[in-house]
């Protein structure tokens, strides 16, 4: 290839080690709290066969799905009139088997039909992985980025709502970031258009509402109006849409408008279900029931969830809702379940804009021990050795250079301290700590610096 | 798609919660001891340019490479010629523009050149990822696997050498797998081929004895022969890759046989500089000179290192060596290394068969709460939080069920402790807390629930 600069394919990243630092912090927060919740890790392979996800993220979706060249002679399966038909999509179908996992959901589907002999329902399943989307990169936006999902399957209950607007609290809490969590349910949005007597335009107006707070109620009034909801029916939404009031208020106002709709109803009493349910606990953040809230995704039957900061413009970090049937599609019906996704980049866009991450996740090396050649150097690698065993994460320069580019190596990779032993040192075992932060140096005993460098770093 | 039971692309696992959880055991054992050495954490995208990856792992590693089709429409870039051509190679490279990283050697070549002006040299990275291969899949090689990279780059010292022996001899300790780490240096191997007269056939002389292990030496010294070896310098070789002897008799018979061929001597001399610098760390691993160990790989140039289970014969868990030029291919010359790349898959096959992994990892939730109905499950919610507050991994059964059925679940989940709380414990505050393993139940006060769980998943 050509020596050109070397880069990677748009839409990907590079993590630099302060960056993967930060993302692990994100991923071990989100795993240890699901963990506490017992939900059980799974994974499953970048690569599904193709079959398995067309069809699945409509139209659109499956255009967005990477597809994967079959290994060696791709074209020996291929009819001669398909190739000269020359048409992409045909032609892409015969010569790639496989390709990317463009979610989490629909792989945990085909994983949980085929694995349900060894699963045990109800089954709480977290997963931490990445996904592929052939989306047009813009900010904020990748073509691999990570899904962080959590779905209880194999059981009606509203407790298991409740157990996932704990975890989403848990999990924003421990992360420090500030957070309203809004539910609905479509049962609900379903009732409303009963009510107003467009039940047969339950998808496009969840589509078209979805849109409210991007858009706003005057664009989204007019898309109602051009998708053939009446003037009347508008006026009745409009309201609902806006409405600024406590979640008492607002089911009030549900009961009333929803009589007679059982849908809608049914809807009404599984919201208050989970609340009250959570007045049980009592989250740290604010859960309000929002009726504009819709959700893209069709599958979802009752309950949903999004989840947005409160200090930060930037769409959603956390949702999720309930749904009828994961794994009729792959033969197994009436399996339904309730699932939450974070939203892993977003979350590191908050949290780095409000200064959220600890600092101490930024220090890989705590300690390094200055070299001064090679009697020393030997000296030293029992006492790194020592070291280690404590706990203490260290490193010897690896080369006897001038104390200055020993020491700016320190200073560039962030190493709060460094051992200075040389010939003296060596002689009495009494050796030099230097603390880069402060600049103070103190002699210790050779058994003290571990314990002077961990202290430092706990506190 | 059809009903058919689904399934995933051969080569391809999914991976059960006890499965991951022994998978994490071992990648976090590899990272923790890592990042005490000092190395940071990068990570690089799963797809790089093609022209990345091409070339750079021979004609076989090529064809092995997993090519992601362009999206869209792919053909439009396809003269009408090529696509006639029908030659899935030529058509291939002009309709697949990314592909997945086959290794992470090449893309931590990549990354370095288009970092540099964010890295400090020496640069220690870890890097734990999965790679993807085309290869045929068989017992133990799978078409997507982790491999767990560190490599120490811009610096030239043996004591880089040392350290990742030690990082090899710490790993293993932790997971408590008995290894021998064996250690060469192909510059010995070139004394070697330059002493008896066939320094132009170095590669195919590496590449033979590489198979002595598995083939023995008779089959090898045909194959020597057949590639124009003289029976004179075969005859010199055989004692010397049969050789049963004590890293210094081997030494001083290297000595002794390698005088006066600079090359040789000179890798003689790193041996004993990496032997000498152990000997002040005393690995608990064997440490074992093996002129034979030659490692496919050509661009190794001067240590090479290979590690192997002492009691599960299945080929090296670990293995690495030093460089001379990692990243000219991207046109930055002249920066060295060495690293070393464990092999996750077989450790982990050695773990299950020696049965090594801690039992504790195989619990997920540690206390299930039973349900006993609305009013006992929303005193139950409180409890829960408090526990999950305390770090008790716990769950409430998300229905009122038979207790038959919920200690079922109980049971087949691995669940260790089952908290019961019915009206009487409710009134009283004092809960039972039965043992799964022991079948012993206790009375317990509310608050004394957490640490009685904890305990005894400390033990």
């Amino acid at each position: 290839m050509a020596k050109d600069k070397p880069s990677i394919p748009k839409g990907t990243r590079d993590f630099l080690p302060v960056e993967v630092a930060r993302r692990n912090y994100i991923f071990n927060t989100i795993r240890n709290v699901y963990q506490l919740y017992g939900f059980k890790p799974i994974e499953t392979p970048a690569m599904e066969h193709l079959a398995t996800l067309m069809g699945k993220y409509g139209e659109e979706g499956d255009r967005l799905i990477f597809k994967i060249l079959n290994s060696g002679d791709f074209l020996s399966g291929l009819p001669d009139d398909v190739l000269q038909s020359k048409q992409p999509a045909k032609i892409g179908a015969r010569i790639c088997e496989k390709a990317l996992r463009y979610d989490l959901t629909v792989p945990f589907a085909r994983y949980v039909v085929q694995h349900q002999h060894n699963i045990t329902f109800p089954f709480r399943r977290y997963q931490i992985q990445p996904v592929w989307r052939a989306d047009k990169p813009q900010k904020g936006r990748y073509r691999e980025f990570f899904q962080c999902d959590g779905d209880i399957i194999g059981n009606d209950s509203m407790i298991n709502e409740v157990e996932l607007v704990n975890i989403i609290d848990d999990v924003f809490y421990r992360l420090g970031i500030d957070v309203i969590i809004k539910i609905n349910n479509r049962k609900i949005l379903a009732g409303i258009v009963e009510k107003t007597g467009y039940a047969d335009k339950f998808i496009v107006f969840t589509t078209i509402i979805d849109k409210l707070e991007k858009a706003g109620i005057e664009k989204v009034s007019q898309e109602l109006a051009r998708a053939g909801i009446g003037g009347d029916a508008i006026e009745t939404l409009k309201p609902l849409l806006q409405m600024q009031a406590g979640n008492n208020d607002k089911i009030n106002y549900l009961r009333e408008l929803l009589k007679g709709v059982d849908v809608g109803m049914e809807g009404v009493n599984e919201v208050v279900e989970v609340l009250d349910m959570l007045k049980e606990v009592k989250p740290s953040s604010e859960v309000d029931l929002d009726v504009s809230l819709a959700r893209g995704l069709d599958y979802y039957t009752s309950t949903i969830i999004e989840v947005k900061s409160k200090d930060v413009a930037i769409g959603s970090v956390c949702g999720g809702g309930r749904y009828d049937d994961l794994t009729g599609v792959f033969g197994m019906e009436g399996l339904s379940g309730v699932g939450i996704s974070f939203g892993a980049e977003r979350i590191y866009d908050v949290m780095l804009e409000k200064d959220l991450f600890p600092e101490k996740i930024e220090t890989f090396t705590q300690l390094l021990i200055v070299n001064f050649g090679k009697k020393e150097q030997n000296y030293c690698l029992s006492i790194a050795k020592e070291l280690r065993g404590q706990g203490v994460q260290c490193e010897i320069y690896p080369e006897h250079a001038k104390m200055k580019k020993q020491m700016q190596y320190a200073d560039k990779n962030n190493i709060p301290f460094v051992l200075i032993v040389g010939e003296e040192e060596m002689k009495s075992g009494r050796l030099s700590l230097k603390n880069m932060k402060t600049g103070e140096q103190v002699v210790v005993g050779k058994e003290e610096v571990g314990r002077s460098v961990l202290n430092s770093s706990e506190s």
